[in-house]
């Protein structure tokens, strides 16, 4: 099968090789080091300010987003979520549930957050912003410089779910002013599912520190503190460190994180141009995309999104992505991020190609 | 590396094959077949009644402790907590942080619960009972059935953790009344570190759907529905998964849990046996030991536990566990889970004899 999913994505053989070792004790300096290793390395590429910190918590992208809302926010605080997809809407489910205050921008899906939406917002006693940096469910890319502006001149607390956009496009706390982001093993890092990343600048450990979190596992000052000597307070998912130790050193090798942006856009625009002709509109504007995935729907309106992954899976060995919701029958996804070549583009291509011959597409 | 700490655990070669694959799209009917096999054969090697389910959480077995009381529970509870251990003290912890009302029953660490410890709280109006199976932090293993029928003739629901005892110990839902029960990936199932797994019988289930869960991630309910078409709310470790289904396949084709009891407790007694004229001392006595770990303190009070760790660890490639707290300097622990051979128990046998000449123990 070839993996044209957002996660689990196709592994790097390096990947593979160490799930195939054993898995060592990691209560040990061994891997207190590697530890350490692999939080300067994510602030790094997170673009993280000096003195941030990363929190490695055993739990899929959603755990890091509940942790990261429960750690930053009260029911003292004032937040505007924007909705622009299912991930979005994620957001506002979980402040409902902590009783977060919040003001929603819902958008229409697959069009982009503007100066216009935020507008109104100004200097109008918010406390934190939260966002995807690409809105998985459509692919669009938020203008996350713009974002940062307004919280900056606000004094607002950023939160990014980063964990499908990190890696496939440009992101930099610093320059975007972002306080705390999130990202997930299973997607551009292309590991195993099992964990998902927080970085955290200043202003963001010290508003985990002096929030009483009413969590055990969720609970980040304890992370931060055990994470000084380059351990977890519960056991991790130790194999999937290993890989992302190994992973990060080769990221860096190669011209770190600029050099992967550059890669996975190079593979977007690949795809994105080779359906030209094809009976597919993009979900999203191009101009708004995200370099991590393309949301497609079926010109002709006879064709249901969620049959062409069926028969591409059934048929054809390949995996796209189907929606879920209300977008399930119109829309599908390829993505962009893991170990894919330019030949299996070419073989989900001809698939397409196939698709339209028999009148399928 | 010869690993007889108590997780990771060593992993059969079966498990190791399985790491070195790609990890498959998961949102098919494909795999939700698979979960719905893993749920049955775990509902069966729990001894769970008819119509018990099993949630598929992405987390340690913390994630599992926290989510089982916050499910479970209320503020309007009030339960006895039995706090032998580290992992009886965490339990303790939970319940403060979320509030639950609790008595703790607490323990001398080493020494069992007794009846007369439970006559004074029966007919008192407590409505939730929790529990470690195999206390792992000493090795004690809880008389079950004990407890179970202090429950049943009280009325108490009955939450065991049972992390690392599941496999290694005798455990049956039903004849032992507990009403949900946990375990973990990198225990006795030998699994890498990820997931934990919690099964539930009815009255476990129709108690999670009343409470009102303050979780996302957390929301067994929504781990139910979405189990009931194989799938699981948010994406989980997939390849741990594939790795649960061949592992449990395996036990059941080997004549399944008590086959595991036997060969795990053989395993446990012929080290307890080895041991038996070297300068240790069982820290739990032997007819309250589980059949996970032995739990050890040197009889020269001159040797530190910790640094036993450390020798065996830098000079004879071998991992023992060390404890933690306050019994880091007087206790250790040899593990009994996951794929250890005999040859392998005589090479730590030698290293501690080697040690005893080389006057270091």
């Amino acid at each position: 099968m070839i993996n044209f999913t957002v996660g689990p994505v196709q592994m790097d053989k390096e990947t593979l090789q160490i799930g195939n070792n054993q898995i060592p004790y990691f209560r040990t300096s061994a891997f207190s080091d590697l530890m350490k290793e692999n939080e300067k390395l994510l602030c790094k590429f997170f673009d993280a300010s000096d003195n941030s910190r990363a929190v490695f918590l055993t739990g899929s992208g959603t755990a890091s987003m509940e942790a990261g809302i429960v750690n930053f926010f009260t029911k003292q605080d004032k937040v505007i979520v924007v909705n622009g997809g299912s991930f979005g809407q994620r957001l506002i489910e979980l402040c409902k549930i902590h009783e977060i205050p919040f003001t929603e921008i819902k958008l229409k899906y697959g069009t982009p957050l503007t100066e216009q939406h935020l507008a109104e917002y100004e200097n109008s006693g918010y406390t934190g912003f939260l966002v995807q940096l690409c809105e998985t469910s459509t692919g669009l890319l938020y203008n996350m410089k713009m974002i940062g502006d307004f919280c900056q001149r606000n004094k607002i607390f950023l939160f990014v779910d980063a964990v499908s956009g990190f890696m496939a496009d440009n992101f930099s706390m610093q320059e975007m002013h972002v306080n705390a982001a999130i990202t997930g093993s299973q997607k551009a890092l292309a590991l195993p599912p099992s964990m998902s990343f927080i970085v955290l600048d200043e202003t963001a450990i010290n508003r985990c520190k002096i929030n009483n979190v009413k969590s055990l596992y969720f609970n980040f000052p304890l992370y931060l503190r055990d994470g000084e000597r380059g351990q977890t307070p519960f056991t991790p998912a130790v194999g999937t460190l290993l890989q992302l130790n190994e992973k990060l050193k080769r990221i860096e090798k190669a011209g770190g994180i600029k050099n992967q942006n550059e890669i996975i856009k190079q593979r977007a625009d690949n795809f994105r141009n080779k359906i030209k002709d094809l009976p597919l509109k993009l979900f999203t504007d191009k101009k708004n995309a995200s370099s991590c995935v393309t949301a497609l729907t079926p010109t002709n309106i006879n064709v249901n999104a969620y049959q062409i992954f069926e028969i591409l899976k059934d048929e054809y060995d390949i995996w796209i992505c189907p929606n879920g919701g209300d977008m399930a029958e119109t829309v599908f996804r390829v993505g962009h991020i893991g170990s894919i070549t330019d030949k299996e583009i070419d073989k989900l291509i001809e698939a397409f190609k196939d698709l339209q011959k028999r009148n399928l597409l």
